[in-house]
């Protein structure tokens, strides 16, 4: 049997999904074909406006994060692809609010390339952009482009969004962002891949008794197998490396976000995050956060990605602040 | 291949999950292990008490509902087994806060039969206690048992959530809550069945050029198969007969809720929720607010439900009241 969608044409499927989420959520976003931008419904003038965006396949992120509190405008490309940089220019300049514009990148060459030209051109014309690139994902550390920018993504606009609504100018922002990104590792594993619109089956295979660690959130293999085990067991493997490579060790406490691929549903969600509060508990490291769910996926990949973020008095004050966007809202 | 899930002992995977909300939201709820019980942390002397609950399998619902705005007390069975009547009865006294307590109670025999010998201890140990039996799945008309009680749970436990924190009586809330009961129906598809905690195939098997259309939310076949087809041809066959059913002539808008059913993410919702619009805007009815995501799901079955509530002033009043659970917020 192979794996069915709900869908009309393959190549139709990132533009219907956009109006499906506007005409979802009129009182909070508007949905503009020509660029494929989500923009926020109302703009705040004088406040820097933030823009994200990449290959769309990893709903809700970006789009479902546009509106109070975080994202002014995300720009969505097809299904595990970058937009092109005049999509890129489009959403940053339609993000302007006279204040500049920060970019929220996640570290994907086809990403990178495209925010950059499209920040080059939008200076050019005036407008004061500045880049915070997110590298959160520990199992690509070494490799020759750096660290995947995966989950942390959801952190960052969150709390870069929180400032920009409190008024805090570009400068900060970028700094504020890139604070974020280095208090933030990654670690994610799948059951089974995700299968792209229109194929007939998932991007890669596993056999039974193995399960793929180091996956990123774009179908590709994980960095290697490790035997299939409970869940807990599973779950050690990703948060312990977090741990010592953000040297955690009690003295600062975590955000920790549970992050399912897309075709793992809450009650394994739960049972994963049960496991990361008591390995973090008995590593004496405080969780003063946590936030579970599919926020950042790979299209129905089964499996979940854990996140933590080292925190402080600021970063808390700005994560609890009142958000309201499609898929986050407190 | 078989589908594989994070899990430890399978038989503990409704306990741990319940455990790992509460360690997720301690400022929402509290888990009490010995009946299966989440409760919201702060209760309000005075209020109606809501209780709901049910087998597992369905998350979120019931136990991401309880907080401010929504229910007080969840009862969580076995995965698709209703909870004990002992079970019921100690989370229908742990919602009583002074006025009485409205159960929330789908249709299936299990549940009905639980929650009722429930409620008649709690009334001899001087509980004043009403339920409100909620059968909104058009799949079942008919059927010797009437319909299944399935997604429209959900907006009683918004709607009599809402006036129960607005200070309504408990006779105010039943009727309140039939009435929601009353104006809600829904029909379900699904591409692909779920998977059973420890099982090793999901529950029934279909071919790949047909859908179970009518299925509901405990791994049971639908009513019928028809032939696969785009997304948009098969959301037509979901909300026809529910317009139909409702007598919907234009005349009063709707809220609409187009729910997951576990294994489909939110791309493919979201081309969902775009038809449901175009197809009742072609029908002239008013779509006064729409909620998309996996809400009341079973377990990881790959499908999709949508109800209809035919709308009026109150109804979108008490929907749009603020709400704070761990799995609902606005």
């Amino acid at each position: 049997m192979s794996r069915r969608q709900l869908l009309n044409a393959p190549e139709d499927v990132v533009p219907e999904a956009l109006e499906g989420l506007a005409l979802t959520h009129p009182d909070l976003v508007t949905y503009e074909p020509g660029a494929a931008l989500v923009l926020r419904r109302a703009f705040t003038p004088g406040k820097v406006g933030l823009v994200s965006g990449g290959g769309s396949g990893h709903e809700p992120l970006h789009a479902g994060f546009v509106g109070v509190g975080m994202l002014d405008v995300a720009v969505a490309g097809a299904v595990f692809a970058s937009p092109n940089a005049l999509q890129v220019h489009a959403g940053t300049t339609a993000a302007d609010q006279g204040a500049g514009v920060l970019q929220v990148v996640k570290n994907y060459t086809g990403d990178v390339l495209n925010f950059r030209i499209a920040a080059e051109i939008a200076a050019d014309e005036g407008l004061e952009v500045a880049s915070v690139l997110v590298d959160d994902d520990l199992a690509t550390a070494g490799s020759k482009v750096g660290r995947r920018g995966t989950a942390a993504v959801l952190a960052v606009e969150k709390v870069c969004g929180a400032a920009a609504e409190a008024g805090a100018d570009l400068a900060t922002l970028a700094a504020l962002g890139r604070r974020v990104v280095g208090s933030s590792r990654s670690m994610a594993l799948a059951l089974a891949a995700g299968t792209h619109p229109g194929d007939a089956g998932p991007a890669f295979t596993l056999p039974d008794d193995l399960v793929e660690l180091g996956v990123g959130i774009h179908g590709e293999r994980g960095t290697g197998r490790v035997p299939f085990a409970p869940a807990d067991e599973l779950v050690d493997r990703l948060v312990a490396p977090l741990v010592e490579d953000l040297a955690l060790d009690g003295s600062v406490p975590v955000v920790a976000i549970v992050n399912g691929l897309g075709g793992t549903g809450p009650l394994q969600l739960s049972v994963v995050a049960r496991r990361v509060h008591h390995h973090l508990r008995a590593c004496g490291v405080g969780v003063a956060r946590s936030l579970v769910g599919s926020y950042v996926t790979s299209l129905d990949m089964e499996g979940v990605s854990v996140t933590l973020v080292r925190a402080d008095d600021e970063l808390l004050r700005l994560w609890d602040a009142p958000v309201r966007t499609p898929a986050l809202t407190w």
